[in-house]
């Protein structure tokens, strides 16, 4: 999906809700887990009641990988039953050297048929550019993540002036373009969002830590809207494990739509 | 297996080498195509030739994820393969919020069983301490890696005077210490090794980059090298893809143990 077409479907539908599909044998409704595949029947009911509301589903990739092969499997069937115009972005935060990073790329772009990846940047062009060959395929590159461990090394100041995390966000802007690399921008900085914004005006972000992890909905997309919106909000647990009793999916959807239209105020 | 283990197989066996099963269909024997899993009866292959020789095994996971299920099974068949006494290393490079990392974690060290993963460190302490958490289990952090992107952000000056790796590699050793975590660090940066040495002397490095990315052999040992060697050299394309017709088998051998000699005469 390119960025006009993903522009569009989040003016169609009045959201910039990204629903993260972290889907856990542990957390889901348990009388899933008497059917064949229960993650992909948990996600499959997750889809239909979110996707009037949402423009982007993101699954984790690791919450597949841990269930092996049958998770691959798992997570194939997702993608297949993924309607075409909302935008997928796998959440797996790869990143090695060149030859390495084209095999993931092959694998999500071309195996999984993925919009997006999330990529770790501290590998740095090599590891990168791979992803960024692909026509209208996305690399999410992590700028300042939502994390307690976000201080460790990204809000280190350089010597130039720089934090990393803002030398990180400038110096991939000379790898990939507004067309193909979004950042990631965790919620629980909102007082840094505007800044981060004047940095990189007219590229997406991907913004998680919205619900569980503490960030604030609103506080997001004052400080960090452009003017085409430019901002995947993502929410995972909140809406997915909103129920875990037959009416799960009711309660799903009223989740959704309850972000979708704290969203719509925004249009 | 633990530190005293690990040292243990080295000098039994003098080697400090690790082979990089970087198992690719379009570089393996074509005759193995014609076989049900052909990655499987590759790696069969190498270790049957190698494992005399080496005392670490490496499996580059994109290169298995890339098959998708399929995949994922000949990582399992390869994995059951590896005799006990031998390290094994998921090179998979991952890191993530801590519920995700610990999925990460339960995927490469209880479903796989492997006794290592590579981990990138951006996203700091609550990335890393999940796989730090496994008993006998080992982290190794890329510090500074051997590809020409090291240079775009591990290489950075920080205000305090250290360089992000000389940072990553110094904080870390808050977080675990020499008998779970490792580090990465490029043979490509010989004259730099001496002085990560220093600041994380007893430590072990996987030393990645011999070979096919141009490190030199000699120089890593005599620089890097411990009193207990603490250094595991990958070599992955020079000694897997020696050979490519019916005897690829014994080339494979041969190299292995060139890679081997060179290496025992320093213990």
């Amino acid at each position: 999906m390119n960025k006009t077409q993903l522009i569009s479907e989040i003016y169609k539908k009045k959201s910039l809700l990204c629903v993260g599909l972290d889907s856990d044998l542990e957390k889901i409704p348990p009388h899933l887990l008497k059917t064949d595949d229960p993650l992909f029947e948990f996600n499959k009911a997750v889809i239909d009641a979110t996707k009037d509301f949402c423009v982007a589903y993101k699954p984790n990739i690791a919450f597949y990988e841990s269930l092996g092969p049958k998770g691959w499997e798992s997570l194939e069937k997702t993608m297949a039953y993924i309607p075409d115009n909302i935008f997928t972005i796998a959440d797996a935060k790869r990143g090695d050297i060149g030859n390495t990073s084209k095999m993931y790329a092959k694998t999500f772009f071309e195996y999984f048929n993925f919009d997006a990846i999330t990529v770790a940047p501290y590998m740095g062009i090599d590891s990168v550019e791979p992803f960024l060959e692909f026509e209208n395929k996305w690399v999410i590159l992590l700028g300042l993540t939502s994390n307690v461990g976000s201080a460790d090394f990204q809000k280190l100041n350089l010597n130039n002036g720089n934090k990393l995390y803002q030398e990180v966000i400038s110096t991939a802007q000379k790898w990939g373009n507004a067309d193909n690399l979004m950042f990631v921008i965790g919620a629980t900085h909102p007082e840094l969002l505007r800044e981060i914004r004047a940095l990189a005006s007219n590229y997406f972000f991907l913004v998680p830590g919205v619900g569980a992890q503490g960030g604030d909905l609103d506080s997001v997309i004052i400080n960090g809207a452009n003017e085409s919106m430019g901002l995947l909000i993502n929410s995972s647990r909140e809406i997915i494990y909103a129920g875990s009793d037959m009416d799960f999916k009711e309660k799903i959807n009223v989740k959704a739509k309850e972000a979708q239209l704290k969203m719509a105020k925004y249009f």
